[in-house]
């Protein structure tokens, strides 16, 4: 459908300013100036509008957004063991299925269009994602200590690939070695392999928690983030979750291999594991992105909240109000994302990019007044402005409604699951 | 209005379940039993809906909500004498109310139900306050070195009150000398001698920044609180906003002298002030309770947002999963504040206790699935699930439209204002 947004406020280049955006197809394809023979079949009135790229959650579990609420305020290994590890055992495949579905619901309704998703339920979710519209990059994740590529769990991670490609319009895939933990170092280099071959990229937890970095520098003498460079991650497209415990030469080196960090601060805190050196990895040049995690332990996937905590605790843990600031946040919640996950022409709002955009209503208290919007977005927005959620050129949402999602449907299923579950 | 919550999920004494609430006037007066004679003249249907006691913002500056996007992201200096002071030179009376309904509307969105402000324009916001419906705490802020009633400050702190006493209905009034470094120990002393005369609380901002209290060290040898201390603030009913940087014996000594303290997580870290000592000032038994701060440096009055705050960046600064859960943070931002602010039977649902309420939708992807709602308040919900907030038993806000404030107005008179202003 070609669409017209008319006169809006455009967060484009850092700047936000009225301009008008011409959408055809999957593309924006004129930004102030109309496209030769264009004929607008929608037009949206941007007079109380602000349009932005659609939102990029780099790092998140899709599947598990029906668990947000099943072990909050205990120690970790209740957490995993007694909390979320049974639960997460008795889902079913059709449980994914509505579990990504009200992950997607939750993300669309906050502007989110692109995510990266580290998932046990590859078909479902696969199935869930086409027929929300949304842009995904899916990954199987892979545990294990010696490679066989005759492994249920490694058949399944190219079983959704069209001839074993990683791209299938707002589909890609990747390969996801799980984390050092739970990932020998054997095994990972036989994905590495693979990727190589196939041309994907990979996604993998690292330095999450200090137990981890404890226990494999008395294994193997290595930080999470060596162990990972050994294994041969870092030798194709790299994206690693969290990296909250990092050194200084674990940043050099990922910094050297252009390795992309997802930071996810909501859930870095939930669990205890603190807070990620975000500054300096931006500092040595990371490609730093941002991501929600999965729902059992954040228990949002609402990118606004994200930003707020990206904003906000950085400056409290380096002391000065000048760290991480609207401009920057905004970057890593958007393009940042879309270089880390290897996507072309998404994350920006020029043209020639996929139509991938959040539309926020303007009129609201959070976004008054209007002297700088782009503070709004990141300090004072909580997501609920979205009103119309765009992607690859589709209407997902609009007025607050969901387009491709039947939100009751998916709320009655999510709540029977986990009285079912629970 | 006498109005029934029918059937409604009900957070009453830290837990969640299915109750009916009767209110007649501006009083709960019966959970589950109905209160003889009562006559519905409004019902609402609680299938899905969740009522929790309205929020308890305990430390804002309502006036400065048209601020809250004129210096982010620049040195505190910066902030103060380039970005805040000069803007709120400018502001008149007129503007002050402007600001007030727009922090009002937004908090009235977010269930809030009850502020207590520190003011520069005492008439104007305590006019907004009574055609708003809200309850609120109101005080004067006081700058000066030495005391005298004929000053102009000390005067208008006092020109609202009926008779001078400090209650008026929803109204209440302190005395608020602004801080240590802007209020000399004898203009504090002045201030609360005429409090103790006329049994009215202080409200107070005190160690925000390690300037502050480096200053302080210097000059007097003394910590903010003892600062405070000395300047009898103590003896009378005290709410102490920040408390960030303080000493186990300031600690203490807040403790042993009944000190309510106002944490604001957003604002600490939003100006490089750091983190307060939440978890060590609870186990000293301090009366904790949560604000927003103005939304200069905030730079939003959700309290959805700072809930979420509170929970998890003591997590993050303890390395611990196990620090301020979801039912300890729900009693710091309602029951702690109504103790703090000496509001009686305000806080909870009980009978016998005022109809301060927010409902909210649990229709959301944020509230869904059921199994753990108190979860799901401090950690997903983000503010927009609120429906209907009551106060005093008067509907402010039904079906997210506001009652008693004309939304559209205030949103053209804050933008307006600040074109004008900036």
């Amino acid at each position: 459908m070609n669409i017209e947004i008319k006169n809006v406020y455009a967060l484009i280049d850092g700047e936000i300013k009225r301009h008008s955006i011409y959408i055809e197809k999957d593309t924006i394809t004129g930004v102030d100036n109309i496209p030769e023979g264009f004929k607008a079949e929608k037009t949206i009135d941007g007079t109380d509008r602000l349009v932005i790229p659609g939102l990029i959650n780099a790092h998140t579990h899709s599947y598990m957004a029906p668990l947000r609420n099943i072990a909050d305020d205990m120690p970790f290994m209740d957490w995993l063991l007694k909390g979320v590890n049974p639960v997460e055992d008795r889902m079913t495949g059709e449980d994914a299925y509505w579990g990504a579905m009200l992950a997607m619901a939750e993300m669309i309704r906050c502007g989110t269009t692109t995510f990266n998703d580290m998932q046990m339920h590859i078909h479902n979710t696969t199935r869930a994602v086409k027929e929300s519209g949304m842009r995904a990059v899916i990954s199987r994740g892979l545990v294990g200590d010696k490679y066989d590529k005759e492994d249920r769990r490694i058949k399944e991670a190219f079983e959704e690939m069209p001839d074993g490609e990683g791209t299938n319009g707002r589909l890609t895939f990747r390969l996801a070695p799980h984390a050092p933990y739970s990932a020998g170092i054997d095994y990972i280099r036989g994905i590495v392999d693979i990727a190589k071959e196939k041309g994907l990229g990979i996604h993998i937890h690292l330095a999450e928690s200090q137990t981890e970095v404890d226990n494999l520098k008395k294994e193997y003498g290595l930080t999470a983030i060596e162990y990972a460079d050994k294994a041969g991650c870092f030798d194709v497209p790299c994206i690693a979750a969290h990296c909250v415990k990092v050194t200084e030469s674990d940043i050099a080196l990922m910094a050297k291999k252009n390795v992309s960090v997802v930071t996810n601060p909501a859930s870095n805190m939930k669990l205890g594991n603190g807070f990620a050196p975000v500054p300096e990895m931006i500092e040595a040049g990371i490609n730093v992105c941002l991501g929600t995690d999965g729902a059992a332990s954040n228990n949002t996937l609402n990118m606004f909240h994200e930003m707020s905590l990206l904003t906000l605790i950085h400056k409290g843990t380096h002391d000065t109000p000048v760290c991480i600031g609207a401009k920057e946040a905004l970057d890593i919640a958007t393009k940042n994302g879309a270089k880390a996950l290897g996507l072309k022409n998404v994350g920006e709002i020029k043209e020639g990019y996929k139509a991938d955009l959040a539309i926020l209503d303007i009129n609201t208290p959070s976004m008054v007044p209007r002297n700088n919007m782009l503070s709004s977005l990141t300090y004072s927005a909580n997501g609920s402005e979205v009103d119309t959620t765009i992607v690859d050129g589709e209407i997902l949402m609009e007025g607050r409604e969901l387009k491709t999602i039947d939100l009751e449907k998916v709320l009655h299923e999510a709540n029977a699951m986990m009285e079912r579950l629970a």
